[in-house]
């Protein structure tokens, strides 16, 4: 149940997400359509490759595809006036589909009784892995690899699941409320962590 | 005997394709065969990723992989004079090997009993893959993405072969000539999709 | 024993050159651990992808993780006083990875019976792989696409691995030194191979 749960969202919020950066470069309805797709389904494949389970398993839930067209159909009919003021809400879906994809990754891993480590490998790239293609393909430099706090809380979600401190339904949607909040506020407050620049001293 | 001609023409298409674009970034000899070959054979291998074939059956046939060469081969000696007048030629190959791989695409999921959507998943993913995969080795936006309709023929041709509206070969040819044509004129007129712009509201 | 020797030392290249790149980036540390476990570990999946070996067998090896996990940690602990002059190094460790990956693919597909061609291609793909992904995430335009002779000296290995020139262990650590210095002296002496170039006929 909970399984379901977060896929719906993840795949929602994802999918929106990558709708709302293509319309900001200006790409047509196709590619909206294109963009929201891989960025609903990108990091499950990449998390499928990487564990082992055949990518065109991710195939198999039509309804999970039909979710994401109706989303993106449903953004590119709202009125575009809202639309403008709308631009805040790319974060913040990102953010839902980053918590939901993470904790559904590491659900994942320990079902298929991976060790801790592939947990929060799963957690990170379930997470991060369709907005890591998005960009790539708008052009953009990754979000997860320079802003704010972002794939940390993944492998912190991943972490808890992996070491089956948070086994229980009731408590995985509680930690993705808590996910979610995290990453938010990492985007509100520029929450960094520690960096060394070597910049200006490129080749 | 179709599929033959498809997977021939689609190659040798998409591998000069690559090519250009790799001179066009003054990219080495290396380069161009690098980028040539990432080109032509991109798009099969997301493809068989994406449908659960392994992607190693790409290198059963060396023929397919000599006829790249051989084709970068025919162009890199080609005279600079009218190599020159060439660009324009970039979009006319690329929207070839467009056409000939998306068919081929469809065809692929028809032969391996997958659903309608499949097919069309497999038409774009295969028409547009290699192109993909080139445009952002080349550190260029991805044409499918942004310019005049493109992947939506892709999307077409999946639709016909899926439903099995075009299956005998005299249809499938004529539909490669279609599917060509309509890329070619897309681009001469700039037919465009409607497009939603949220320009300007970059986060 | 040269396998695991080219591993661990290639490992740990790509991993520090992958975490030099985040740093000129700035990156913060978790960018600087993701880009160089992707630099370190790409070009592997990417070869286990294309030859047929399931990209979970990278993972089986707990100890190469570690590896690079400690060496990105003492990179990143080091004086930042030092470090300012360590961004000559950056290519240094990229020649070693590439020459040490080269060859353990090469080696790679000769265990596996592929022929000739599949061993180029995994020395090509295994050694510049996780540098190509390493420049994607970072923004960057491909080194092994447009600088100096890079790639050649990959295909090179293959090549003499492949037809069983070099075999016995000694011989590949001689030929691991050859690849790399030449790499050093192709970036130096700023070596190319011909090129073409169609620049100012971009469409």
């Amino acid at each position: 149940m909970a399984w379901e749960f977060f896929s719906i969202i993840g795949i929602m919020a994802f999918a929106i997400s990558g709708a709302i950066v293509a319309m900001q470069e200006e790409y047509d309805i196709f590619g909206v359509y294109l963009l929201g797709i891989v960025t609903a389904f990108g990091g499950g494949a990449v998390r499928n490759l990487l564990i082992g389970v055949p990518v065109s398993a991710l195939w198999e839930k039509e309804m999970l595809f039909q979710i994401a067209l109706f989303s993106m159909t449903v953004l590119f009919l709202f009125p575009n006036g809202l639309l403008k003021h709308w631009y805040r809400w790319g974060n913040f879906f990102d953010a839902i589909g980053l918590s939901a994809f993470a904790i559904q990754g590491a659900l994942f891993a320990v079902e298929y009784n991976l060790p801790i480590s592939a947990a929060v490998v799963a957690a990170v790239l379930t997470g991060s892995g369709g907005g890591i293609i998005r960009d790539l393909l708008a052009g953009r430099k990754p979000t997860v690899l320079k802003h704010e706090i972002y794939a940390v809380w993944a492998a912190l979600a991943g972490l808890l699941i992996g070491f089956e401190i948070v086994t229980k339904d009731l408590y995985l949607y509680l930690l993705f409320i808590v996910i979610t909040v995290l990453r938010i506020l990492s985007y509100m407050y520029k929450w960094r962590l520690p960096f060394k620049s070597l910049q200006g001293s490129q080749q």
